[in-house]
């Protein structure tokens, strides 16, 4: 029998679904509220947990250009404050740490990927090239219910010639509101994109995706979403999400 | 100054945009009325022209699950047709080659690619190891103006856990639906997709993509699209895409 503090820790690991992440913290619900049986049935034995953190893909990276660090600083330097006592606090930006597994972790430590052997990995996150696919970090504002991120657009994204692949745009934009969604009403899969492409990416340039919540409605959590230059002066795509809540049977495959 | 068919040749292989692969034969417009001065401006010399043939993608390899062979088998079997006299003659489909660059060559076997220096790769053809990611085969009929894909998903496009990213399912719908546009409607780009997703994809399946043309309005050329399982029998995904026709001068940057 696993401690329950364990199962919590792995249903925030869960909770990186949709190649989202949420931050530490935000994962407050029971997981014995989740499951018929009021217990999650682990195929593993927790003696094989390692505790070794893996490699966070949001931090910066030589591939970084300036837009991408400039705006990386921007937003990082707002996600921990000092106060006129010299103490430090939590600021109003949160940076999302990202893994190239859906399934990678539980936050503490525990090491999701070690005990459910795959060779899968999270298609954002699945080029080992530092920026050749996408380079990109997450901030989410709960105060103002906004997320931003910073995207650099690799070389190996192409669609048109010298432009990124509407379908690389699509899948950021999945990611991005999917996680904003995640982030405000726990556990959730897409269930429609809508997707309105004003003006082509450059290859290897910097765009910023800005999410905000438009409602939400019983199960249904509606997001929308820009993709602009950096500097927000020009609109390349403009989206909107729905997003239903799962439960975590509904995750586990029940 | 180059020759007109190497233009018209060049012009075949500009239209492989947005991951879109058009067949031999179908672009007939003269280039020379699609710029404002009736010539295209090259940046590089025609002797730097190599004519290897690049790989295609399309043709089936030893990643390829039973699914994806037997279908693979189905529709190509009905590329080519035996008249009663022993003949040989085009079937109701063509299968479509794909290469790991949108802008990789143009037909008769120019290949542009050499000419183009570029490290840009195609998104849904990046990845090296066979099986990994994004492993498909589009076939079109002109007749009756459809368009199928068998598409079988590598672990490396993993969204919830064991399952395709919502992104990499938006990947392949820009790309099938852009592609038959494109087929339909000489080069376009992508206005709009509105997908709504139904079931999740399990990480190794084959699944089927049908487009079919709803309408053409002016520029605008409306596609719709269903992933199925193999047999259609059971609904992952469906979406309409909206493309905008474009001229040579947009797909040069004018």
């Amino acid at each position: 029998m696993i401690r329950t503090g364990g199962v919590q820790q792995m249903a925030r690991g869960l909770c990186q679904i949709m190649g989202r992440e949420i931050s530490k913290g935000n994962f407050n619900t029971n997981i014995r509220q989740m499951t018929p049986r009021g217990t999650l049935q682990l195929p593993w034995s927790i003696n094989s947990v390692r505790t070794m953190a893996p490699r966070d893909f949001s931090l910066p990276n030589s591939s970084w250009g300036s837009d991408m660090r400039r705006l990386y600083e921007h937003y990082n330097s707002q996600c921990e404050v000092e106060t006129d006592d010299g103490e430090k606090k939590w600021g109003v930006w949160r940076r999302l740490p990202s893994y190239n597994r859906s399934l990678k972790y539980a936050t503490g430590g525990v090491y999701l990927s070690k005990i459910i052997q795959s060779k899968a990995r999270l298609f954002t996150r699945n080029i080992r090239a530092q920026g050749a696919g996408f380079e990109y970090v997450v901030f989410v504002n709960k105060q103002e219910q906004k997320c931003v991120c910073v995207f650099q657009a690799g070389h190996l994204l192409e669609g048109p010639p010298g432009h990124v692949h509407g379908g690389a745009i699509a899948t950021m934009i999945d990611t991005v509101t999917g996680t904003h969604a995640t982030y405000l009403s726990g556990p959730v899969m897409t269930a429609n994109l809508n997707i309105n492409y004003r003006s082509p990416i450059s290859l290897g340039s910097t765009v910023l995706l800005t999410c905000s919540l438009d409602k939400k409605e019983g199960r249904k959590t509606f997001v929308s979403c820009q993709v602009t230059n950096t500097d927000s002066s020009k609109l390349h795509t403009e989206a909107t999400g729905l997003f239903l809540s799962i439960t975590m049977g509904h995750l586990l495959g029940g």
